[in-house]
């Protein structure tokens, strides 16, 4: 990761986090849901989707405004904070730590958690109405977040998921089960934050290649942490969904190819940029970022 | 209920049932997440938001083609859905009976109602981009969907109820609850469907008081229900709110004078509906079912 990138991803992270405190800032909650849904977002989230949504920009466009693209982050931070919650519910995975933080169910109660995801997935939606781009754009944006969030994406990665413990799946199912689960939504990530800038169909191709190639390499990568790294970086339990009896890419390849498999992937996704000249300077530091990173 | 409406009515349930059908047909399905999505969708609901929204386009159109609202009247049949499907959860109302079925988390289990319930939602944002309307109206669309549904809405209305239980609201309290928990919805439905139609923003203003006083009185009527109607009836447990310690219109004001405000909710609605002519009968005559109805 160069310096270069680290200010990047850090300004990203202040323009989000700013943007999403200006959306549902702090006030007099009596329900508590609207407390649950910021304890939510800002638990120390790494951004990577809104990141996305910004470099795809810049790399449509090097001189847009990244204002115009500050809606578009914060509705897939809103989306992928809402999966969190609903995830780690203890009819889903259980799970009591997110981040070295109470998950939203352990630190609120479960009533108050299925609320706060579900009001999540509608600010998602609602905040797209603020992107500033044509009527058609946004009505593109709408459907990018629904397609690859609900029951043909995101959600039903979910439900293959669940469906999978204590099940052998080979390498094809493992794929499938992730295409769905958490690439449909970097997927949307990257076009979003294209589309928005103004992308042509042609760009939208290339840019997608990229973004199903990092996808993945961001899940392999995600497996290998689950055995290689400690409990505090991670700030999730070590080894969790080797316990669990969840197939695993290292479950399955073993570490080694799983390494290797991940490395492949990140040449994929560099090779899927080359039409772009510096100005997806910040989409190839990503997945470099994605390869190398500890937790 | 006469004739007339009766028939109106069946026909707008074929047509968001044979929508629904077309949009979430039938397939197989391993992981059951489309399944329990059908399921609570068709479980004899008696389709009163699109219904509404049919009549409101009536009403500001009577050559609207009925088709072209389809795609909200399912929209909005999916986020009801929804959000019964999680108000049915253990951590939430805790229903195993739902229109005397078993609702979706016994039928399938916990993890795939959460599921299909996120799912419902984000199909509810998707179906609106079928609408045939300009793209402006359509997002006007998205944003109506969204404030009715979320965290200032229908979701708020949820927290508000669960935080309810065992306390002691006073009238105002549990009309602001009412207000958020159904009341936006219904709403909704019918400033959709008059936005579909070309409504002005005066046309849609009149039809909003409308909508907000039979809003308020199905709640009544329901809340009367609950004690009057047997179990068989009503497809759930007779008393149910009673046995919950939930405040209800009853337990409030007694059964007589909460019959009184119901019938003054009624003539208010159509006092609202003064400006149209003939061709707001259909939506005169719901008022007319919401009070009568005995389920």
């Amino acid at each position: 990761m160069t310096e270069n990138f680290s200010q990047f991803a850090l300004s990203c992270r202040q323009r989000v986090d700013s943007a999403l405190d200006h959306y549902l800032p702090e006030q007099s909650d009596p329900t508590q849901l609207l407390t649950a849904m910021r304890y939510s977002l800002f638990n120390g989230g790494k951004r990577v989707r809104p990141i996305l949504a910004y470099a795809a920009a810049l790399a449509i466009n090097p001189k847009v405004d990244l204002a115009e693209i500050d809606p578009i982050a914060c509705s897939l931070e809103c989306l992928h904070s809402y999966s969190l919650v609903h995830d780690d519910l203890p009819a889903m995975d259980d799970d009591d730590l997110r981040r070295g933080k109470p998950t939203c169910h352990i630190a609120f109660n479960e009533a108050t958690a299925i609320l706060a995801g579900d009001g999540l997935q509608t600010l998602a939606f609602e905040l797209l109405l603020d992107a500033k781009a044509p009527a058609e754009l946004k009505l593109q944006l709408v459907r990018q977040l629904a397609n690859a969030s609900g029951a043909k994406g995101m959600v039903l990665g979910q439900a293959i998921d669940l469906a999978a413990v204590d099940k052998q799946l080979n390498l094809f199912e493992l794929e499938t089960m992730h295409r769905y689960k958490t690439g449909a939504l970097i997927r949307a990530s990257v076009a979003m934050g294209a589309i928005a800038a103004g992308a042509s169909n042609e760009q939208l191709n290339t840019l997608d290649g990229y973004a199903a190639a990092i996808g993945l390499a961001f899940q392999v990568q995600d497996d290998i942490l689950d055995v290689t790294a400690d409990t505090a970086t991670l700030g999730k339990q070590q080894g969790a969904d080797i316990a669990r009896n969840k197939p695993t890419y290292v479950s399955l390849l073993g570490l080694e190819t799983a390494q290797t498999k991940a490395t492949e992937l990140h040449r994929q996704a560099l090779a899927a940029l080359d039409i772009f000249a510096e100005q997806a300077s910040y989409l190839r530091q990503l997945a470099d970022y994605i390869i190398q990173r500890a937790s």
